[in-house]
């Protein structure tokens, strides 16, 4: 497998020449302690001091063991990090499945996180030839940049056209009852490429992650990812071409599963997860090895039902960007298993009601648009909570207008007003000042009222016995 | 479920307090983390200050993170341990799942290890209660100090009396294809227990462990679990009520099992596995997480075919005493996630035929007697390699008499020759001078032979479709 981001010496983010390090000191500790032949260990120490001499020319920092630099998040009981105090002027972002946050009002700067995360931005020619390939305009959240970074996409569209099929893959982590209408975003965009290309999908609800980071029952998890799967159906996925599972319940169901795990397991040490994850020796060992548990659905052999026992099929995984942790490290292990690595696509965050500084929590009723909200509660939030970027006053908002990039009303039109020139006419009138804020709370609150009523109905079409239909395995309406 | 060895602050062993120690660090950190009530961080900290107190008093050395007593296995990325080079003039014994070691010719001092790991010795009065509550003679490895060591045992009779039900849990790492004699030892034990006591037995086959510690490939070690179970199954077992499986099988069909995976995972830190085995920060993250695997067995709710759903069956783990850390672990997670802890019984190690010294290893074929080997291969292995009590010469054996207590065949025959008065007069014998070295080497191989060679004619029954019925997850001979 190619790979351009990762394989070249040249471009590399901090976080991976950090974590290039850390490999290569422990591959030197190791060669060392099995008393490998003297010319393999000055090999491994030179390429070792040529590494830590790319980190310092890349971050103008000595590498320094157990400190990630700063944009990875740091193991929790280190002193300062090297990078503290030492600021840029304007603070980073922190982008990672746990955390994230920025000080800029207009959100995460994404095209800063694809240079440090190492990824491709999807620009306008791979757009073009996601429409020439598949014969179908491309959907608003590509249009529009939603989802805004890839890795190798190109290469999955070179092997479609040589009719070489790969599958879909991506997931929920089910905390709580209630979904959002953020938490629809990758799944809206999975649909859509599961109807454009025609390929098999599978979806993970990592019931077992929230048993091991929130404070509840084994039971309550479960019941939850039951319950988002209902919401998951409801986003109209075929289900003959679609498999849903609860880790808790697949792993003692497949004959596949658990033997990936343990590969992926075999081959991440505990130093690697710190660096990427910023674990700490309190975590508990659950916590440590979980990584590989989500990246064990990237490959093929964890479906033999829908695969037999093909373990070439490509994976493409549709993702928010704070995700990409996860799958950088499967990437790096892939081809030490002897899988293809998977590629991504990688979406923005959905702001939260009060501002893009934060992620929404679906534990804060007044941080999003729940599925669950009546047109009443819609109407309400939006016009209370939706932060805006319209003046104090109608008299200077008509002089000056308004700012669109950090008014959440705004950004939630891009999200889900499908009508590209309705919208530019809203984003021209709302910087002109020819629309108010009220006006465009208002376009806002019709516009996601009839969609969220028309997801309850579908949803309540939803039984229990679909749901165990989908999270059934099974073969799907494709021969492998 | 009251545990009189590890509740109680007296007595406490320095392995156990380095432990307790490590875990109340974390408890504080965790409660300023959190930011809980003043009090409660106060109440933490000084219930932490008086466990330090108590290893200072116990081990005369400040407690120092990340360096347990010289008695648990060292970090090995450490400097020197706080205790070497103090020495007690007779170096302490090495025991952890993955080391034995002891510059004694006697062997490991078990007494001392009783004293170390905390458990309780195997007294007279424990094998003659065990003989009144069975109505059988106790096997000779009780009778012999073979089995020398238990946790809890006086609680599983007192509920056995009590017409209380509880299961044996037995296991083996299946690292290759060849088994020897010692490997036989808690099989032959765990038979006679389940003839007795007439209880369910689970037999784990850790393929998944060897993987992940060995240069073996996934279906190298799965294969070794069958084959080995080949020779577990001639020891005996009977089919109605054995269930024996291999980890990476039964991962992937129980419904019950990955989910006490999964709360154990919850429930110990890296920290704790770190003080109790070792691991350290370039250990892969399978590692660090398997020991839960070998823990999750010890609850009846891993294997809902033969408890339905309960919770309350006790479990009686007979093993090596090297596999103890395991479920010093598992005892003190029980309590937490709602389980009864399991009692054990601790065998001694069988020797190398070069020597007590150390355990035997099965990838070297002159270390031990195979269950492969044949009668030519017995006589040859034990005339050449046994280590022997002897005197150099005939005339000076004859004046001065052997020495028993180092001599491999001996301790060979106290294993396998079950009559106690032949036994006794050998030894006699051999003291006295009256029996040479060849002589008692005699006995041995006529002991081992037929044994031996029975063996090999049970284990040519056992067909692969055997196997299979004793892995099937089904209903025992028991209600429950």
């Amino acid at each position: 497998m190619t790979d351009s981001q990762t394989d070249g010496p040249a471009g590399r983010t901090p976080v991976e020449l950090y974590e290039k390090v850390t490999a290569q000191g422990e591959k030197v500790r190791s060669l060392k302690a099995e008393k490998a032949p003297k010319a393999d260990i000055e090999a491994a120490v030179k390429q070792l001091l040529q590494l830590k001499g790319d980190y310092k020319t890349v971050t103008g920092q000595d590498y320094k063991a157990g400190c990630p630099p700063s944009d990875a998040p740091a193991p929790q009981d280190n002193g300062p990090s090297p990078g503290e105090g030492e600021g840029e002027g304007e603070g980073e972002d922190v982008v990672d499945p746990w955390n994230v946050s920025t000080s800029s009002a207009k959100g995460v700067d994404y095209d800063k996180l694809i240079v440090r995360f190492g990824s491709s931005k999807i620009d306008q020619d791979l757009v073009d030839r996601i429409e020439r390939v598949t014969g179908q305009r491309p959907h608003h959240f590509l249009r529009r940049g939603i989802f805004f970074s890839h890795r190798d996409m190109q290469q999955i569209l070179d092997a479609y056209e040589n009719k070489k099929s790969f599958y879909l893959y991506t997931g929920r982590g089910p905390s709580s009852e209630a979904m959002h209408v953020g938490h629809l975003i990758p799944f809206i965009f999975t649909k859509w490429l599961q109807d454009v290309f025609d390929v098999p999908l599978v979806i993970q609800m990592t019931d077992d992650e929230k048993y091991l980071w929130k404070d509840l029952s084994l039971e309550e998890c479960h019941r939850y990812a039951m319950e988002n799967a209902k919401d998951i159906i409801a986003c109209g996925f075929d289900i003959n071409k679609t498999f849903i599972f609860s880790d808790l319940d697949y792993m003692g169901i497949s004959p596949g599963f658990y033997r990936n795990v343990v590969k992926i397991q075999k081959h991440v040490t505990f130093n690697q997860v710190k660096g990427i994850f910023g674990f700490t020796d309190s975590d508990c060992i659950g916590k440590i090895s979980f990584p590989a548990i989500q990246a064990a659905p990237s490959f093929s052999t964890s479906f033999p039902h829908i695969f037999s026992n093909r373990k070439d099929v490509q994976c493409l995984i549709p993702c928010a960007i704070d995700q990409d942790p996860y799958f950088r490290m499967t990437r790096d292990v892939a081809p030490r298993i002897g899988y293809p690595k998977p590629a991504l696509l990688h979406s923005t965050f959905f702001p939260a009601l009060q501002g893009a500084q934060t992620k929404m929590s679906a534990s804060d009723p007044n941080s999003s648009i729940f599925l669950t909200d009546t047109a009443k509660q819609i109407k309400n939030k939006i016009n209370k909570h939706a932060f805006s970027g319209g003046k104090d006053t109608i008299e200077e908002h008509r002089k000056y207008g308004g700012n669109p990039d950090v008014d959440v009303s705004f950004m939630y039109l891009t999200f889900f007003l499908e009508d590209d020139e309705r919208l530019e006419k809203i984003r021209q009138d709302y910087t002109s000042g020819a629309l108010l804020t009220g006006e465009l709370k208002k376009c806002l609150i019709e516009t996601l009222q009839p969609m969220i009523s028309a997801h309850q109905e579908r949803r309540k079409l939803v039984t229990d016995e679909t749901v165990l239909q989908f999270m059934t395995p099974r073969k799907l309406a494709f021969d492998y």
